[in-house]
């Protein structure tokens, strides 16, 4: 941490923030440039820091520039070869497969999911996605059919050798969805739901948490340092599009978080372009520069019949255009040194 | 609803839109403009808007623009003479008076919070804030004292003759909670953590909900929904500061959401700029800016040793500070019709 | 300024970046923490500071974080005392007295303009406002009447004791503008207009510059640091509103950066509460904020028929509406040590 | 247009907007639902369309829904087919070929901006970058040389078989500019200067124009809009970058701009990942996700030595980084049915 001084700070005031840094267990460093003083923070003084940082509303103090990541077990540093993910029947998330994840916004009915999950495995996906718990704005929406949902959509998958992600939305649900499901996914409202987090940490099944809509880098990576700090390594992050000026796409899908979460983290990183943009016809485009940024997956929304759908029709891919969107993005994958099944 | 159909789309493109809107129950309403056709959907059919929603990436469809608001119980036309919430000991938030409450960013120590209940009580403030549970973005940074915490703080909170509101992040916590409290906070994190929402719904508490720092009015007014339609009227909504791409301070105090709500919404309506700048200088002014937009209630975060403080420290006001700022808020109150015991 | 070493940056990254500093003309300076080095740039060696910049993305570097401030004319240090600006018949901005201007987005006749004029001389504002030159987004909107728009608006403000303040969009046409008007505005959309700001430079007359809608305050005083350069130290800064994911305003306005500009700089700072939130109902509560929040000046859109106003009509006040307003300022004022004349 | 009433809206309010919508010349066309009236603005009436918007605050109004988009000539229902720019020596924007500019961010000298020219022409690029006047956030940063950079640059192009591209700052530019470059750059900051865009209006010249950092693409469009409607069709838009809450990056490059822009306008879309990131190790990946959604151009920063360049240093690729990101975006255009030669 740097403890940058205004320019026109008293001795007095520079006096008083080197004392309080050494009553927090750390050393001070001074450094006298002309125009003003920058107060190194040296050292380590667990739980103290924050105590520190108090000093940024101080007299005399005019900012305070944090030097060490907030986020450790997450770090590139931590496993610079990069994470690589087994989902189980042999599909692995973070090598040189680019794995893709296609399905419905929410589980409907049983003909509906098996509908899907036949026709997305045919055309190579390896997951089948798809909500039984649907976090809604509005009370008034389809909230998912629950068990029943996940029910069906575990027998859809067995059926067509896929696997399941869907969304958790609380910690009561965990005991529930790890029956059904091989990658439990965490939606980016609940991005900073910490005690959901915490409780995932404990559980000894793959991860998939989304980016919120607000969330930077830094956060992201401090939320999956949550899970990691619990013991369960199986993680994996996923970019779906943050909230800017623009209102034309639901989300502007940040295509550069794919390259940095890679520099930042050794941890997988996937895409979901159906969320990241809300309009079918951007999907494709979307997904083709996800992998051509170099996304580890891709979660894709996919409908037999998306006019009808019960939520996120709009977004929702034909079968048809799912099957060539494969087809150009098995063209893409080499030049980025991968390949897709 | 309107379907606003391409300047382009062709006839059987519209006859597709009127056929599907009939079938999900609604009417369909053709307007012929110069430029292109539009068409209003009229009718009810529970449940299936988000069918006719997921029209808008068929072809021929340009775009759909909804005209009824998603929240109702928290419009303004359910109680155009606005809400008044009774917290107890003859507090209203709603009416004439505008309420203080103040307090550390998180109880510390018995001895800390009874110091600040003291002074914040003497200059005026009718409630005593502070966290026992603190959602923090990295899991290594100080998390609360739990229940140990909420009973110094009601014990502080009865010595000086105050109400205590303090924040819930998981219904695992309600019960415990309304043992302690008089006001439920809902932190901006939580928002839309709609589980959490649920089952405050159930509560005969009040509730004070925050917006997130990513959230349009429609969407907070959306989350209110949530608790409203449990059955919980006694609900209090706050402005604490949104993200913006201004990084000077933690975040931009959105002043505006003040009389925004107030038109929107009967609910009253709260400022916190403590959050809303993280900035201690910034704090009295965007307070005094608060109250003479019209807002009903304030948090104001107040720290005997803000340099010592565990959390938050930069953006707490000292006790002197803090009185001196109620001064110049009595001083503006009657600008807009208020006061300020 | 700092450049931070990654975690793992190896000695001869490390040398490479010593080396091509000294190469540069300043002096590095080591700091070994246990995490990672930080090596500081200090000395002067103009215009070579964006060579040492280009060492970003130079390999073993993690990040270069300023210190000095880009701004020196514009900063705080430069005049402690605050800056306190003559626009002439003894109208100052920057002292104890809040200056109101006030009028109509666009200059739209003699009649009306004359009209709006007296009205708003009449409830207390000091200075008339009115576009004669109007930035429209669009090519078809109205674009102002020239120089005919500013003779009638001189008139106006002779007649009732008013100074004028006008938009200028384009270098050559300060010479025009300079003839009939008290103060030069440089709008939103111009505030990186370099070319215009270096020409404004030369002006002996007041400017009053608006921040940009995704301005930063360092921008906004890079920007001011251009007009300052040049000679001209009439120079007002505005707020009118950012830009944010909201759209339910047509911006935020920015309430702190009142109290934000006022510490980092010495320049007055006025509030355009019209123009930063787009809706008439918003304006008397935005106007209250800004001069609780310590408002050097304020710009308010005032229209004797704002329903068939040819701009903005949406968030001008009527006369009435401004008189009661300016009473409601009178009573805020002295909260904040002010008064309104 | 729509203008939405409130649910509350009385009868007088009602008739008031009809009346006001007759006298702009306009037709109503009322649609009673069951909780709102809405009421359709049909017909003609140039320049009255701002009058009707003044409606927005009329007392009983909610909102005003625009129904027609606020640009023509530049929107894809007058050119379905899109446009090809012809930019000489058979060098077209639009087709199949996907054009590749690069070079400095600034023309520093001869020698540089030769060895620069030699380098990308190899690899493959048909248009050679650079800047000679430069818009600088600060004045005390290189403002470039002027004409003698686009003398030197110029001449480098001609040696190399290259076009020229260079941003043109103020309309008193223009005519010098016109006799070195063969396209003419709007930079981000300049999209809304509309005097500089209705003077290229008249040029004969093709121009690029780029989004502003805050800029809707309805907003882009309006600008390019400017330029059409002045008589140039010579127009080619460009995505750099907008700013969002996320500060890791200097912008974050909106993607999805490019199938956005080719679904509303006819114009062709350019993709600058140099700007749209600012760090080298952004750019390759951004480049090709641009092409894998279907640009028609790029912009690409590259200096033979970047840790010495006078500005932008950290965003240029070295030269053997540019040659292998065209081999890469030569295997990725296939899959979007395009070619780079």
């Amino acid at each position: 941490m740097l403890i940058k001084m205004a320019a026109n700070a008293t001795k007095g005031q520079i006096e008083h923030v080197v004392e309080r840094i050494r009553e927090c267990g750390f050393q001070p460093h001074l450094s006298e440039g002309e125009e003003r003083t920058v107060i190194g923070v040296v050292g380590k003084s667990d739980g103290r820091r924050s105590e520190v940082e108090a000093l940024r509303a101080a007299p005399g103090v005019d900012e305070i520039i944090p030097i060490a990541n907030p986020f450790k077990l997450a770090s590139r540093t931590m496993r610079p070869e990069g994470s690589i993910i087994e989902l189980g029947k042999g599909v692995t998330i973070g090598g040189t497969q680019v794995v893709v994840g296609a399905g419905p916004c929410a589980v409907e009915s049983a003909p509906q999911i098996e509908e899907v999950a036949g026709r997305v495995a045919a055309a190579g996906a390896k997951l089948l996605r798809g909500g039984a718990f649907k976090p809604r704005s509005s009370p008034y929406s389809f909230q998912g059919l629950g068990e029943a949902g996940l029910k069906m959509m575990r027998a859809a998958a067995d059926n067509h050798g896929l696997l399941v992600v869907s969304e958790v939305m609380d910690p009561s649900q965990i005991e529930l969805m790890v029956r059904y499901v091989d990658v439990l996914q965490v939606g980016a409202r609940n991005m900073q739901n910490f005690n959901l987090l915490r409780e995932l940490g404990k559980v000894r099944k793959p991860v998939l948490l989304k980016r919120g809509i607000a969330a930077t880098f830094e956060e992201l990576l401090c939320s999956a340092e949550y899970v990691l700090a619990g013991g369960n390594y199986e993680l994996i992050l996923c970019e779906r599009g943050i909230r800017t000026f623009e209102t034309y796409t639901r989300n502007t899908m940040d295509i550069s978080a794919i390259p940095i979460i890679h520099k930042l983290s050794h941890l997988p990183m996937t895409a979901d372009p159906s969320h990241g943009t809300g309009r079918r016809d951007k999907v494709a485009p979307m997904a083709r520069a996800s992998v051509a940024a170099g996304a580890d997956a891709m979660l894709i929304e996919v409908h037999h019949q998306p006019d009808k759908a019960l939520s996120d029709g709009a977004q929702s891919l034909y079968p048809e255009q799912f099957a060539k969107l494969m087809d150009e993005l098995r063209m893409i994958a080499p030049a980025v040194g991968r390949e897709i099944a």
